[in-house]
Parts: C-alpha cells; structure tokens; sequence
C-alpha cells in the first residue's frame, strides 16, 4: 500500500465565497503515481467545507442564499457561542449542511468522477488562511 | 491491497424516490473476496445521494416532505441556477442535505452494519439514467 | 495492509446531547500502530451522527435549536414515521443534516487534525446502548 499526503492553504478575501479546487486535487493524485484507491479531501477547519456539486455561477448564488436563510449569520447575538467574541456560528452550521469531507475513488490513476462532479472548497468565516487535508492511499 | 471498482446504473421513474440498494451492494462485497476493508459508495451525479437510514415508508414520507419544505422545488424561477434552462435546483440542495457518498467497513466479508443500517439511493431530479459508483479497497 | 476494528457503545441519558469522543479514537489509533492510513467512525445506528466540529458549549447549545428549529421533535403526530409507534422521527432528520460518519486521515500515526477539529457522538433519541464502529486500513 502506498499513501500521499498534502496539505493545501487557502485565503478567501470574502466571509462567503465556493472555490473549485479539482485542479489541484487531479495534480495531487497524478504525481501520486497511485492507480487504484481512495481520496480523502477534508477541511481542517470547522467552519468551512469540502464538497462535491456543480461548477455553475447561479446555482452558487443559491446555495449563499439557501444557506444564508436555513442558518442566517445575522443578528450575530442569536447564537451563544458567538457571546465567546465570536461572529461565525452561523458557519459552523453552514458548514454541517454542506460537509466536512469528500472521499473520492481513484480508478487507472484519476479521480473516478461522473459528468458535473466537481470538487469545492467552501469557504464560510474567511479572511483568514485555512488549510485543506488530502489522503490518498492505494496502489 | 486488492480493489474493486463498480458501476450500478439507475433509472427512476419519478423526480423524487428513495430506494434501497443494500442488496446489490452485498452482491459486490460478496464478489470481490475482501474480507477485511472500505467500501465508498457514492452517487455519480449532483442531484442525487447515497446515504444510510431506516428501511421504512412512513419516515421515506417524512424525509420527502421536510426535504420539500427546506429546499422546495416551486417556484421553479426563485433559484438563479434554473435560469440556465434546468427545473432541478432544489435537487442539488436537496443532495446537500441527503449527502453524496457512504463510506461503510467491511469486516469478516460482510458490511459491518448495526442492526437498522441500510443504504439508499436518492433520486431527486429522476426520469433519467444515474450511475452510482461503488469502490472497494482491502484485503 | 493492516486493519483494526473496534466497536464502542455509548449510553446517552438525555434525548439529545453531544460527546467528546476524541480521546477514545485517539487511543485506538495508536494501539492498531497503523502509522499511514484512514480511519473510518460511524454511528451504527440511524438516529444518531458521528461528526467533527468545535468542543464549545455554546455551539452545541446553538447546535441544539437549530437542529430543533429545522426538524422538531414536537408535535409527534406531524411524521408518518411515529403512526408505527415510535417518537423518534425527528432524530432520523437531525441524523442527515449532521451525518453518519467522518473519514479522518492518519498520518505519523496520529489523526492528522487541524487545530479545532474535535469528533462528535451526536445523540438525537438517547436512553438506549447505541454502538459506534471504528474501522482503520493502512500501514
């Protein structure tokens, strides 16, 4: 069994923002010379996510706003954990709607994906640097 | 390591249905001779779920209705994305909710399932062919 | 490749309530001496969630009315579910928005965590034994 492990950075310049980030995710698994296993992609964060959606602009804009209405940032004084001096306990909840982690195949060395499968970062306290996990093993 | 890698096709003849897949699921695990080990199985697609619950109508009822009041599918114009020429935005929420994939051990050559565990297929935007993908590693 | 399984079983008193269950992982990860490799946790039944987030006692208070908010326990008559005599429908919808499992990644021999990341039992229908499985692959 083989496995590789890298750690990637990112710094959204906005509190809400969805990164597709398939293409760093595909260069991870080619230099892997892994041909047939398993895909971790996780956020090491807790309050923004990995998921795997659609890479079109509008259903984006949905998504904010589904998720702005179900788990609303504002008044920030609803939420208690934000009484530590907090704002982002919204995005702790955006976060367990949208996920913690994608676990992806990995078949004759590539992402095993269908049609529209993409691979988003999601970003829901930003400004800051936060890291994403990727895990692969196989061989 | 050993690997097994299947692709299950589904057509469904309604937009929304949930339907168990457990059996088929066995039938691979049974196939590939690994008997300790992970088993991913995720949809293809991204308006469709994998997931794990109960086998029973009255909550597959339930699920159908608290699914439609969160992420309702009329009015069709209320999301940017079905301004692309699709109806199937809330099928994308829907799927967030639901979740794309189940990650389930295998131990002894069975999935090791407490006593209720069964997985499901979630149709959301149906009346056309999905592939799920299911991905053993193990030995 | 080596594999561990092990099987913990928590008893809730109360409906609802969040568990530290860290330090439990924590020690299975270095009795299996699996230095590289995933490590799967997931409830093995369906009214209750494995997940990671922040061990704050707010949160899980705001986590608490949310989850309230969006699938509420009360009235029991409102699900279908609860005709067959149970109560408990409600914990099956909680269930899906905080999830079955988490795929967590090992590295060095050690879960391979961001600062915050902590793993979660999630009880949504408690005062019962309920199991949680832990399966870990690798080398």
């Amino acid at each position: 069994m083989k496995s590789v492990t890298k750690y990637l950075t990112f710094h959204v310049e906005k509190r809400f923002k969805l990164v597709n980030i398939t293409p760093e995710i595909e260069k991870i698994v080619q230099g892997s010379k892994i041909s047939e296993g398993l895909c971790l992609v996780n956020s090491m964060h807790i309050t923004s996510s990995i998921f795997i959606n659609d890479d079109e602009r509008g259903l984006h804009a949905d998504f904010e706003r589904w998720l702005e209405k179900l788990s609303p940032h504002l008044p920030i004084k609803q939420y208690l954990h934000n009484d530590t001096g907090e704002d982002n306990a919204d995005a702790h909840l955006k976060r367990q709607m949208m996920g913690r982690e994608a676990v992806i195949a990995i078949t004759n060395g590539k992402l095993d994906f269908g049609p529209w499968e993409q691979i988003f970062y999601g970003e829901f306290d930003g400004c800051r640097n936060k890291r994403v996990l990727v895990k692969i093993i196989g061989e």
